[in-house]
């Protein structure tokens, strides 16, 4: 069971899959103090995969044990060669959302974080339009308005790194319908989660719910991924679908649609926040 | 509800949408004696769409009447210039499968049959492959075995239409790995139904399964579609999906595959036996 | 496809099933100068059955020419003894909305009402307690608190119907955590919709996410339904599901289960605004 | 990923979660040699929980070196007050089959296990009619006809055991529309999972499509559990639906139910096979 609770904290390791893996970290843990709440590994493969793991640990007073907790990781993640991360659970991820004008996603993630469902700090919205700027102060977080077009598009990036550099754990682009340049995705220094309105592969690209009718699908769905240099290729985190009939217009597609777009991307997010989504080539593992 | 009793038959009625197209047809089916059953319409647009209807008609003694009631019928298509059958809800159509390997829809296919699930006449099983024989002839069907190399295919396609020339209604693909020619779909005088093992338009062509999973999908798909000159793009007929996760090889999302396959293709050949089937365009109504 | 647009009517008709009710409904629209848009129809057994028919009908100068049409359909429903309905698409439904505390599927409904994908005047929102005024006027929609304890229910309907009476046609009690006295029912004059938190009949009653979480289901569900006399029993609109597993407790239960009922509230609203719901003894007949 | 190769064992563990267990078993297998494949666990509450483990091991000649590791396993177990099991994954378990004159599960039951997606010895069918003989025979499986009615039913009980008794690690109850008594199940020793023809807890007992049919409901299901002495009452494993419409009488439903069911036994029978099915009370833990 998923706990947020005070003194608990998160172990991320991945590494190559090799015999005696979660016995020498438990017994490291064991060693500093620290209580397995929680457990989840995945193996690509019986032999000479690669190892995914999430503990929840608890540890009383963590604060003041942390280093010394950390010190009994390195020696076990240096005989292993694990790539790790203690992530502390009361720390929320700080978050900036990004939109455009479509404000189905953007209130969902605000309501659902009002009601406590999204364990995040939300630092900012950024938009290229002004209209959602009332229904985003509203809620208490600050909104900024970077216009964007076809001239100014790398000045606009650099206002959005002004803004967000150093101050963001994680950037959603709740329906943010401009490109982001390959540069901008290096230099936030966070990951970005994209939330495309079709079921990736399908219909990648632009006009996805017109193509997804003029296809004559039965299902149309939504991809949240990681966003990467190459345009709704990244990673997917969560997929779902509806199902449609012939009687659906694109316009109806379109209303069909935000219902799944804002569920599979709450979904994903929270599943970031929770330190859940591991990183595996252009895979990813939900532990 | 759909009827397949005594006396019972469908009307398929396609033109260029225009006012009283009902109340003519209605009109003209009272004038014969035949009552309707049932009724379901689709217009693409309110105004100057295209117009598609399905209608159960009962009428006693119906092979007598029959002419009486095509006479009608006509009278009212010459003024809305419409593209109609009427088709005897009593008389299966004949059915050929085509199969080669993989035995999961096909059995599922002869299963159904005997549960009087699918009404069809089963006239044969055409395979490029030995390996079915006993099991489709425990069924009573006849098995013809038609084998594919890269020297012969033309001949082989010449051996299955004289197989099927004039003796079949419907011929289903289930899951049969070779790729018809648009001669022989052309010839064949029938519409040919395939299961493709993906949600297209996604994962279209070979080995959908192994991509599916090196694309990490959330979900994984299948699609009954008529097959058409180009390759996995013809008319989509039904689709759906089930859930998996990273912990899924592609042998396990073929194993979760097949149960998405031979229902969704179940699907389609049962309500393409009813009629239920239209096509507009590249797009299917199913009414 | 649906159509709200000038000069369109929707004719809902029910009656006991007989020969050429079609033909002469069709007949006599087209003698008015109607022209059926869309027309479904049900029967509930091939003969002898009861006959349900909703059709969408355009006709120039609708308010010039209703009486016209309304003789001409009074003709043939004394015919066929047909209970019959003839309604404006253009002219909304008022609707009152019932909350308790609860939030989530009320602030749906406004969400989705602001952006016209319900077709309704949203006349009143009635609660018992008052956290939700604010919200509620900033949609711009009054907001009405009545209070109801163990000894003024009788008093608090009375208050309700004062406000509602003559004034909605449409009450939808989007989680009102009071039951209504079969009194209330009676004398609001007008249907009511309720959603129910789980998968009726599966844990009517009181806390049903508590109950789902102790006997273990792998999937949560709701239900939207109007209210009868008899608690969680009347006829049933729509119902969905999500997949839970065993690390979800009642409190994640009801997180998910927030997603599912607005959902499902939303679709069967929408579906009732568009007179697509007709009642068939303690089922519904959705066309 | 989950894995039936040699010299693999499954660890189950059950206990009071305490501090340190994962420790004190990882550290237990490490002592023996043994390499933890995959791990999962799950607890009922962050603090003063049940714990639930299950962890796939690899051992280089596991045969050879099992008592040294259950000596291991044993001294953790008694520090923890651990029930805990030590199972060999390539030693299929031994099944029974239960059913009357429905088809459709055991059918798909068959077909699975000759596929290999089902790591099981099939030793025996066991029915009440006689009708299967012939298709079970074909699959190479000994079917027993042992006829049931009101006057024999302990007569019949006592033959079933003689049959199985000893001979069955699990019985799945594939359509069998008897009733077994409290006796049976005590004395068979082994579990029986059951699948129900409803989503539990709707529709429990007799005619549940009939009665989803009266209650109109939107969505049929199916339920797959471990019997015990209240019918229907067991602890869940598995459930699914199907969307239906008021086009369908309970006849189609039983068709479309027939899918569901055959999906949701298969899977609940995979699971068991491969212990992930751990009992928590009246519900299931899947790991």
């Amino acid at each position: 069971m998923a706990t947020n609770g005070k003194d608990i904290a998160r172990l991320i390791a991945v590494c190559r899959d090799r015999h005696g893996i979660i016995a020498a970290l438990a017994g490291g843990l064991a060693d500093a103090g620290a209580n397995i709440v929680s457990s989840n590994q995945h193996s690509t493969k019986a032999e000479d995969g690669r190892f995914f793991l999430r503990m929840e640990l608890h540890l009383q007073d963590l604060a003041a044990h942390r280093t010394e907790l950390e010190r009994s990781l390195t020696q076990v993640a240096q005989r292993f060669d694990i790539d790790w991360q203690l992530l502390d659970a009361t720390r929320p991820k700080r978050v900036a959302l990004f939109v455009s004008r479509y404000e189905h996603c953007l209130l969902d993630l605000l309501w659902r974080w009002r009601r406590d469902q999204l364990a995040m700090d939300l630092t900012a919205v950024v938009s290229n339009h002004e209209n959602l700027r009332g229904a985003v102060e509203s809620y208490g977080v600050p909104f900024h308005h970077v216009p964007v077009d076809n001239h100014n598009k790398a000045k606009a990036e650099a206002a959005q790194l002004e803004l967000l550099q150093g101050q963001v754990d994680l950037v959603v682009l709740a329906r943010y319908m401009q490109i982001l340049s390959p540069e901008f995705l290096t230099r936030v220094g966070a990951p970005v989660i994209n939330i495309h309105h079709s079921f990736l592969p399908a219909f990648a690209g632009a006009q996805p719910y017109q193509r997804a009718f003029d296809r004559g699908v039965k299902l149309i769905g939504a991809t949240a991924h990681y966003a990467t240099a190459e345009l709704d290729d990244g990673p997917i985190i969560e997929q779902d679908v509806m199902r449609v009939t012939h009687a659906h217009d694109p316009h109806k597609l379109e209303a069909i649609g935000a219902d799944v777009e804002r569920m599979v991307l709450a979904r994903a997010v929270e599943w970031h926040l929770a330190d859940r989504v591991l990183i595996d080539g252009n895979r990813t593992v939900i532990l």
